[in-house]
């Protein structure tokens, strides 16, 4: 089975352009197939601020509102995707922007109301593994933002890290997959002060250890779980690691949380 | 050879849903091989006002800084582009929305200077015609937004009749293409007041003759001359009419200009 690594990048990098483009030079040395899914950042927050748009949050989580769904589909679906595709054709790699609409790549279900409308927020129904490999077999490196569609023409707002589990547990039929989340701390840690508390691996067994112990600290858990989730789904491995980390990971000076089963 | 349709969408067309709704279905319904390219429309416009970016205009032309840009690339290659794909998918189409840094689809050079200074415009260097081929062999649906990039990072705002007619002929090596603009008007008109005055058909010498006639009007004759060079570098038939018209193309019932060699 070929090779593929899925990296996920989140809002600090792609806040800071040096930090980005660094991060876009260790993505491009990586060998093999590849796949970017890239999240929001403050861009989407700073723009809706600027139009006027309140940022409704409920439980830390933002609702999508329809005037929500315009910035975030200008801002992840436009800018953002469009400049990480433009840098990375400069870099030499064949990028191809993405949303879950274009090629019906990834289809969700507006998430039902119960407590609380999140409004137009997509829960991953289906990812189309065939065209995702039909891609990849031409040398097409997918840069995803973090949007879906309903198949009845509306756009929805998805997390990036569910697409990027999502897709890799699609991928992890054609391909060994590595799954990368890059984040802003070093690795899942022992202690959340210390940077060089970096647990290096993770197992089911060591995670629910941990978890008893109270040492992974609540923010982690979903991250985790789902983690876990894409591992008992077919993916190969699952690293949770710094952004400046990524060019190592293939090496044994690779520091960041390499979780298997 | 087989046969492709670029159809390019205008300004009035993307602001009035109904019409763009009504277009889609049209566009849906032509059989074979088919491309979608569309311009602006007034939306990029209200959004740079509201978020206190001035649109800078010389000579009828807007001159596109750094801030219009990425008002651009939100607007043009974000909400507009993205919510035509999941319109087309809802339809069944096979929709891929792109810019030309996509797949490096259309790399460009930034307008030179002498004059005027237009800002961040790409005049269009080369297309990808076998990346094309590729995706239109899948039986994508090219939806492509007036962006292009220039090889090393930078995005680029570009005309969207130009790209039709860049796309068209690059495409016209490996298929029979028919270029459709379809704009606000029923065709080249003989009196500009007047809807039912289309001319039906025009090639070189009856161009000529209007022109010196003085029948067509300015505003028509750089969409003309881009015409007629499309068909000069291979382009089969070029057509300009309203929107409405394009699900008779093919028919005797075609109200529109018809221009070939």
């Amino acid at each position: 089975m070929k090779k593929l690594i899925i990296v996920k990048i989140g809002g600090k990098v792609l806040d800071d352009a040096p930090q980005l483009d660094r991060l876009l030079d260790d993505f491009t040395s990586l060998a093999g197939g590849k796949v970017l899914v890239h999240g929001g950042g403050k861009a989407a927050t700073e723009i809706a601020a600027r139009l006027g748009i309140a940022s409704q949050m409920v439980d830390g989580r933002r609702i999508t509102d329809a005037p929500m769904l315009n910035v975030a589909v200008m801002v992840y679906g436009g800018l953002m995707n469009k400049q990480i595709v433009a840098k990375l054709q400069a870099r030499g790699q064949k990028a191809l922007g993405l949303t879950g609409a274009d090629l019906d790549l990834i289809r969700a279900h507006k998430r039902p109301v119960k407590t609380i409308d999140y409004g137009f927020v997509g829960d991953i129904a289906a990812v189309d593994a065939g065209e995702l490999q039909a891609l990849l077999t031409r040398e097409t490196v997918p840069v995803f933002a973090p949007l879906t569609h309903d198949g009845q023409g509306q756009l929805l707002n998805t997390n990036a890290d569910t697409i990027a589990s999502a897709v890799a547990t699609a991928a992890s039929r054609h391909f060994q997959v590595s799954l990368v989340y890059c984040f802003e701390k070093a690795g899942v840690l022992l202690d959340p002060e210390d940077e060089a508390s970096v647990i290096p691996h993770l197992n089911p067994e060591t995670y629910a250890a941990h978890k008893i112990g109270g040492v992974i600290v609540a923010g982690m858990i979903p991250k985790l779980d789902n983690a876990f989730d894409a591992l008992r789904q077919g993916v190969y491995r699952v690293y949770i690691c710094h952004a400046r980390a990524l060019a190592a990971l293939a090496s044994p000076s690779f520091i960041g949380t390499e979780i298997a089963l």
